[in-house]
């Protein structure tokens, strides 16, 4: 006997996003963190990743705002950039990883770092404005935030930093929070990676669930 | 002050292997199978994962047998695809995901179903000896089970069975869990996911850490 499942997309969004809502605590979000909180959940699985969710004041709004006025979204993984659904973006929004670029390894070794950092190099020419997504590698997140001490350091709009792991990840995410350089969301924690780091940009890029 | 931080690869990696080790109940799991979990908790940030990883009796075996006689890796999307570290690949395995294939969406509507499970027909003529690796959407794990029903189907050499969500996650790994077509590896309940699933690619593809 064939194995009978629900074969409708929209009705699985629906169905899941009401679990979500029916067994998360989500109080503590306004109503633009809720939706993205929501989605993050949903990405991980995982009721109960709420507890460790934070969003800076007026995070959402600036995101969203860069998306809306054709930011582009910077990324530090490939299965970030590619989880991104384009259809879901409000300006066709470049969305860019510079991992494999030509030149990065040789920059790495020159920097004395990992490629995931180095590859961070060649956002600064567009980086005013735009939407950070980290959601891979802590050092990519310690390196942008040195990078960022340097005033001449164009700032982007907001910063999404999940980083997920055993060594840097919490480490890169307090720091974060604790230097707010402009405004963000972090995932405290181990947790995070590039699924809910697409999540939230999903979120961020489009309302409609 | 710049963030100081660990910039070595290498080190970030050993460093977070010993940590899981210490931490993780590894002792159920054949040596073999401890590659694979460690691996797979690395990508989640979390250890306890191991509590919900299950793998058929050669399981791990099979699918490393399979990559090293040039089977290709077939993935419900492209977050997975994209994820497979080609370098650790033992025969330059193709890496493939139908998802974006020409049709997928006229396919879906035809076969009432959604455009991950409709994208698994294009696998047909590969599928046998193949590795597979669902590692989102609960559907096409449902319509692979379905499609293995048929014994004319061609068998994979194994299956990576890791959807995440709260529609069919938990029950469609119940059902390859019961139905065990071939030998396979999965995440019971509602975690799972693209860095999970894509984390017991590279830990099958070489045993380097």
């Amino acid at each position: 006997m064939p194995y009978d499942y629900e074969k409708d997309g929209t009705a699985i969004y629906r169905q899941s996003f009401a679990t979500i809502r029916a067994e998360a605590e989500l109080d503590r979000f306004d109503p633009d963190e809720e939706q993205i909180a929501v989605r993050m959940i949903h990405a991980a699985g995982m009721v109960g990743l709420e507890q460790h969710i934070r969003f800076s004041p007026g995070f959402a709004q600036a995101a969203r705002a860069a998306l809306e006025a054709g930011a582009p979204i910077f990324c530090d993984a490939r299965m970030v950039s590619e989880g991104v659904t384009r259809a879901r973006l409000p300006a066709d929004n470049p969305v860019i990883c510079t991992l494999r670029a030509d030149g990065i390894p040789e920059l790495a070794k020159k920097m004395e770092t990992t490629r995931s950092a180095a590859a961070l190099e060649l956002w600064r020419p567009k980086l005013a404005g735009a939407l950070v997504a980290i959601g891979n590698a802590p050092t990519a997140l310690f390196h942008l935030l040195n990078m960022l001490e340097d005033p001449d350091c164009p700032r982007p709009a907001a910063i999404i930093g999940c980083p997920v792991g055993f060594v840097g990840a919490m480490e890169s995410k307090a720091a974060l929070w604790a230097d707010q350089p402009v405004p963000c969301c972090i995932v405290e924690g181990r947790l995070g990676g590039s699924a809910i780091t697409v999540a939230a940009i999903n979120a961020i890029a489009s309302r409609a669930e």
